[in-house]
This record gives structure tokens, C-alpha cells and sequence, in this order.
């Protein structure tokens, strides 16, 4: 089935206590399309870049069935920076540098091919942003999944309360759950989310894993254990990705596939971390993913009786 | 199996976002020793209170096959005393009033009929005093699993190493993990302290579940996801007492036990950080433990293939 991924696409200057990169490619749209681009080939991206964002970096992204009819390229502008550090536990980190350039004024345009896509992923953008993709579909999709974060709750609550209203999951961390809602226990927090639109809500926690919310049903994905993680950036792009492109190739809504969808999209964030920017997402086949999910499995599995 | 129990009987006053207690009944002891007591009754426990301690609650103790040959009673003294309150989050707390008293003083003599027990549950305590059990045992016992905290680590560590040395499975909480190896990645601190001694780790990780380690092999527990939380104090204790209490039941080391027995653990410890202090372990029956292992195994069971 079609996918249609919005987002940033976008540079990244990262700096953990494993190294420093200079600008590399980076952006929530690119890590969740390549991350999806594992299990569908039907990806519609919508973003923009400015004229000093490299060619090759999309025609990377067209060889993996990334369609980039949707990508806005400014001409004579710049494409959005973000440079940030990480903290010794990689759980904080700083943003050094945030330079909006061609993201201030960015009107996402769907091609017309675009307008009947069937999955759709609302990356981590502005809602007022997010909420004029979701205009312009000319079809009801099978699923609407949306990424946010707290920056968005504390200047824009309405506009991101509207689109909330309309989606079908959407996935935020822990603390941005407690902030939505003014909820500590997640159980609460997970109802309150619900009944504001979503019938499905994933919770993610970083190295503690990700929860899936539905109906009075919970699944928990743990997060593997890694030897190290190198670079977090990009880690609940790439789970999002991994999660929607899966259901989006299965095209089963049922709960067991969703939970699925879970696990493969914990898969997606374990590889993501495990090597600076998007530089793993774009070096691995399915047979790695699958058995990493075999790993997830073997992680948690036990008999009540012997 | 025969189970050996060594830590603190003692008086607690708790205060959570919740409510506040009186003096109530308390110390690793008493939550390990009413945990177990869902799996195996012949549990021996060694610990000291003073003449302030209520014969009702030794007489419990007694109900729930719980044997206080080795529980000093020491005249007209007065029992450990521990005072915390806890913050919003429910990880963090502060330590009020720690009054050792009776502890101050604890030469932990083991009853004849105790010295060949098979099963040994070092509650956390003095190093120096669990060493002191050890030394008592005239069997070589088939498990030992040793709990401790950072506090042993700033004023022992010495003691708490060469005790370390001599145990089966250690259990201790993500932050002691890194404390005791200077290590911030759990795969590398698990390797590290399994260089000291102890052939299974275990890493409790609090509201984010607990990691087995053993050869190459991890298993993840995660927690249960309550509604609330209302008392966290014995949760680490009523883990370690349903996870021996079930593996002396049992008698069986198996890795595949010991990750039912992780699981068990972790249900004990979901039923008591549901009610203040040791209330709830009072009052359960098998089959709501059982029910229990059942929520579990619900949360994370998936199939990787539809």
C-alpha cells in the first residue's frame, strides 16, 4: 500500500561522547522513509530543502523507492540545521543550533499521485503543517500516524489538539504523555490520549522500550540491549518508520499486527543508534531486520510452566 | 527446598504522594520472607528485632510457614527503624529517620537445623553480616543470591566484593550496576560483575522491569503497568523473595526457570507496590499470583510472522 511520509528534511551537526560529526543528512522524514523503505516501495515523501542540500543524498533516497516528487527544493535558500550534544547517559541532550531557513515558510504541496495514499505519517512538524497535508487527501487513508513533540504543547496546544482529533496513533515519550496530560501513571495518561481522538497510542520510552495502547489492551516492546549507543538521533523517526512501513506492506490493522508493527519498529530504532545519522538505515537488507526481531522475541520470551 | 532468609525485621514509616503510615512492619527480611512464602513453606529466617517488636506480627509470620527460630529477640531494645518519603515521580526518595538500633549490634547466629539449607537469600545488609552467614553453613548450598545497595559500596566495598565473590546471583538496581563497575552500558557492567563471582546477574530497573543475565544470554522481565503505584518501599525485597521462593519451590536451575522465576519475581513485587508496606503480601492466594505471571506474559507476547 502507498505511503505518504511528511517531515523534515534536513542537516545534522551531532556530537555524542562517542565522536562529532560534521553537517550529515539528516531530518525526521529521512529517517522514517528509510527506515520504512525496508518493508514497502511505495513511499511518497513530502518535505523541502534548500538548493545546498546534495543530489546525491536523493538520488539515495530514489534508490531505495523513495518517490521525492513531493520534496520542495528552494533555490538559492537553505535547508533546515540542527546541531545538538548529547549527555554522558545519551538520555539529554542540548541544542546547540536550531536554523529554521527554508522550514519557516514551508507550505507542504501534495502531488496529485500523492492525494490517495493509504498509510500516511505526519513526522514531527509544526501541526498547522501537518493538519494541511491531512487537507489535502482527496481519500480516506487506512491509517493516520502522527509523531510530535513537547516544543509543540507549550506554543501551539490548540492547532495540535486539532490534528490529534483526526489521527489514528499517534506516538510521543513518556514525559511528553505526562505533559498532554497532566497525568504521571501512563495507564491514565494513555485514556486521557484516547479519548481525544486516537484509537491507538505508542508510548515510547528510549532504552526502556515502547508501550501500544488500544482499547483496554497494552503490548510492550522492550528496547534491546545494545553494547553501546552511539548517536540517539533519529531513533523514534526510524521507529515510526519501521512501524507504519510495516503496516503499510502487511496492510492488517488487526491488534497481533499492530503489536507486530511494534517490534519492527523497535528493530528499525536499534539499528538506527547503533551508528551515527542515518549511516546504518541505509547499509542493511530484510534478512538483518528479521533477525533482530527474532532477537526482540528470544529477549522477553518465557513459559509460565515448565 | 529448604530456603534461608537473612536481612532486616523492622518498624517503617512511609510517606508517598498518597498518604502517610505510623510505624508499620518492615525490613528486607519481611518483604523477601512473605513473598516466598506464596511458593515454598520451609523458610528460615534470621534477622533481629527488639522487645518493641508485636508478637502478632512474628505470629504471622509464623502462619504464613515462616520459621523465627533464628529471629533474636533482644530485651528491652528497640527495633531497626527506617522513615522515607517519597517525590511525585515515586523513583526518588528521601530518607528521614534510619535509627539501627538492634542492628547496631547483629551477630547473626544460624540454629543447627538452619545450617544446611539449600536454598540462601541474602537480604540486603552489613557485607560483613551476610559474609558472617555463609561462614555458618556446614552444606554447600545449591543457590545463593545476594542483594545489596550503593550505600555498601561507599563504606565497604571491600567486604561487599569478597561477599560478591562467593554468591550465585546478584541482585542490585541499574544505578548500583554502574556504580560497582564504573561501566555505563549495562552489557558491559553485567560482564564486569559477573567477573567477580556471581554466574547470574540480576538488574532491577524499578517501573522499567529487570534484566537476568547469565553466559551470553539476557532475558528481560518487563514491569507490569499499574494505575497507580502507591508505595514502592519492599518492591526490590518482594522481588527477590518470589524469585527464590520460586526457584527452592521448584528446585530447578534451568535458564528457562530462572527467567520464570525473574517473572514470578516480578509479579510480587506488582502486587506490593500496590497497597502501603507488606499489606498486600498478606493477603494473595496462588492463583491471583498465577493470574498475575498471566498479565505478563500477555504484555509481551507477540508472533513475528502473522
Amino acid at each position: 500500500m502507498s505511503l505518504l511520509v511528511v517531515g523534515t528534511v534536513a542537516f545534522d551537526a551531532i556530537e555524542t561522547p562517542f565522536g562529532k560529526t560534521d553537517k550529515i543528512i539528516g531530518g525526521a522524514a529521512t529517517y522514517i522513509s528509510l527506515a520504512a523503505s525496508y518493508f514497502t516501495s511505495e513511499i511518497n515523501l513530502v518535505s523541502i530543502v534548500g538548493s545546498d542540500f546534495p543530489e546525491e543524498a536523493i538520488a539515495q533516497m530514489n534508490d531505495r523507492s523513495i518517490n521525492t516528487e513531493g520534496l520542495q527544493i528552494i533555490e538559492g535558500e537553505k535547508s533546515f540545521f540542527w546541531s545538538g550534544k548529547y549527555h554522558n547517559d545519551m538520555n539529554t541532550r542540548d541544542t546547540l543550533v536550531t536554523e529554521l531557513n527554508v522550514l519557516e515558510n514551508f507550505d507542504p504541496v501534495l502531488p496529485d499521485s500523492y492525494k490517495d495514499s493509504e498509510y500516511i505519517m505526519l513526522g514531527n512538524l509544526t501541526p498547522s503543517v501537518q493538519m494541511r497535508v491531512l487537507e489535502q487527501l482527496t481519500k480516506k487513508p487506512k491509517l493516520i500516524v502522527m509523531d510530535t513533540m513537547n516544543f509543540w504543547m507549550d506554543v501551539a496546544m490548540d492547532d495540535l489538539k486539532d490534528v490529534i482529533a483526526k489521527i489514528d496513533v499517534l506516538t510521543i515519550n513518556d514525559e511528553e504523555a505526562r505533559q498532554l496530560t497532566d497525568e504521571y501513571s501512563l495507564v491514565k495518561a494513555a485514556r486521557k490520549i484516547r479519548a481525544m481522538g486516537p484509537r491507538y497510542l505508542v508510548i515510547k520510552k528510549g532504552e526502556h522500550g515502547a508501550l501500544l495502547f488500544h482499547d483496554d489492551q497494552v503490548f510492550y516492546s522492550p528496547a534491546l540491549l545494545l553494547e553501546e549507543v552511539f548517536d540517539p538521533t533519529g531513533a523514534g523517526d526510524s521507529f515510526a518508520g519501521g512501524f507504519i512501513g510495516f503496516l503499510a506492506a502487511s496492510d492488517d490493522l488487526s491488534f497481533d499486527n499492530m503489536k507486530r508493527a511494534v517490534i519492527y519498529g523497535s528493530a528499525m530504532a536499534s539499528f538506527c543508534v547503533e551508528k551515527f545519522g542515518v549511516e546504518n538505515l541505509e547499509e542493511l537488507n530484510r534478512e538483518e531486520v528479521n533477525e533482530r526481531v527474532k532477537q526482540f522475541s528470544n529477549l522477553v520470551q518465557f513459559t509460565a510452566e515448565a
